[in-house]
């Protein structure tokens, strides 16, 4: 088959990685024109690793209209959906977990949700991993297994992408926040609980699947991102509180900008809480005020 | 109201000091004359805290018949179920995270689970815990609610106690999984598939309730257990795979317990999978052995 994946950062390439296991024909298609160079002639980014693809790979501009794929793949961040440019009729799948101005499920019809507790690093090193891939239209979860599955990736079937999708998106943020609880000393009783209570939440953005949390894009996910300081998100809590300032752009993560983003685009007061949480924490307010802002989410 | 506790240990004195705090009369029922003594005479219990109860408390011995309470709060081992004898009116609530003989569920009726992500000595430490009460009768929720719920105990009612019941006993096994899955190396993605795969598999078990983990007694006690190297299951999983010797008696921790009882009770392949995993870890197979057991489960 014919594959085409936007993105030539750790993700994309992790995901040609386990593509060009099954011998199906990769393209790239990416914004960085010496990364793509480098992918075109010498089958590899070393930026991000050194893996060699030993099968054929095309490259292509992200500039271009995309067509002519049997199915897409979006591992650019959340950030660059308004970039693509592709026919419609082409099934994607997406791998990003960001918000940026509106939900996926909400701006796109055909398509999927490919998510699960994967460190793209241990997939290249041959590690394998348990993904979830979550689409309404059944045939389109057989045609990533089709893809995708092999001994290095083993896969979940689910249907309720929304909630898959917001799932994606909160583990980044739960991450902060443990990062944040545990740099204050609060005690794991109150990482549990926060992060128990925000799940229970989530009914309150969308119609949220409770049972969906059993797939490796809930608990599998979850359990990497906010239990592991390898976890950027996570250390980019402990930075926030003892740096106390408004992090620049180059080390945002996407939890933090969904966040704000979410903020800004949902009128949700549970959304306003967390926000304010993090506002509390750049604008210098004492610990105290912080542990009493975490304790209200929780009560 | 007139509280009687089974047990005089970590987990006892934390509950015990919860419901003080509400300034209800407890009785703890034990079994170690000298603890129950202290407890008597000097209000506290120092071999595990150096708190005082600042309200009366009365002690009994394990050998009586018990009767004359309002409710019973269970607090010992999963292996002490068969000692205690006490009215069936009472209702009775199970703090234990074990499987000795059957469930819980099997055994008693007028009864109900407490459970979720609360280190004892973090609430004796006046840090605020959130756990579930899971009981089929909605009545006995509120009851507990009335006993023990403050600032210091936040509550979630859920009416799957088998549910709750297996994930208590599950997530001490899990632990001891990730600890060992750690130890060996085999990379994040291992443990998180590990993870998400056996809890799928619950059902095969009883019919699990997958809702029930988005609970603090679910993905709540899970994260403090499988994440941190402070969970006795965890790090017993770690020594497993260093010393590879069956563990003497003292150190046994539930986790390995309940997995060795369940295969002789239950007929059930998956469990007979998992314990074959700790019996070739015991006899001394080789690592890429083990490794290969435990891709087994994951595939």
């Amino acid at each position: 088959m014919n594959i085409g994946i936007f993105g030539t950062g750790h993700f994309a390439l992790a995901i040609g990685y386990l593509i060009n296991l099954n011998k199906h024909r990769i393209t790239f298609i990416g914004r960085d024109a010496s990364q793509l160079r480098e992918l075109k002639e010498k089958k590899r980014n070393s930026k991000y690793h050194s893996y060699i693809f030993e099968n054929g790979l095309e490259t292509k501009s992200l500039e271009n209209y995309i067509s002519g794929f049997d199915i897409l793949f979006y591992c650019l961040p959340s950030s660059c959906l308004q970039l693509i440019r592709y026919d419609k009729n082409i099934p994607i799948i997406f791998t990003c977990k960001g918000f940026s101005k509106d939900f996926i499920f909400n701006t796109f019809s055909n398509y999927g949700i490919l998510s699960g507790g994967s460190y793209s690093s241990e997939i290249m090193n041959n590690i394998p991993c348990y993904m979830t891939i979550s689409s309404n239209k059944d045939e389109l979860c057989s045609l990533v297994s089709h893809v995708i599955k092999s001994k290095q990736c083993i896969l979940s079937f689910n249907n309720q992408p929304s909630s898959i999708e917001l799932l994606g998106i909160f583990k980044n943020i739960l991450a902060i926040f443990c990062g944040i609880i545990n740099e204050l000393g609060m005690g794991k009783n109150i990482e549990a609980a926060f992060l128990s209570k925000i799940i229970k939440k989530l009914n309150k953005i969308i119609d949220f699947d409770e049972a969906s949390f059993i797939e490796p894009a809930g608990i599998g996910d979850m359990f990497l991102s906010c239990s592991s300081t390898k976890s950027r998100n996570y250390s980019f809590g402990k930075n926030l509180m003892t740096k106390k300032t408004e992090p620049d752009s180059n080390t945002l993560v996407e939890g933090f900008i969904s966040l704000r983003n979410m903020k800004q685009n949902l009128n949700n007061d549970f959304i306003i809480d967390l926000n304010i949480i993090i506002e509390k924490i750049i604008n210098n307010y004492s610990s105290e005020d912080i542990k009493e802002e975490i304790l209200k989410i929780i009560y």
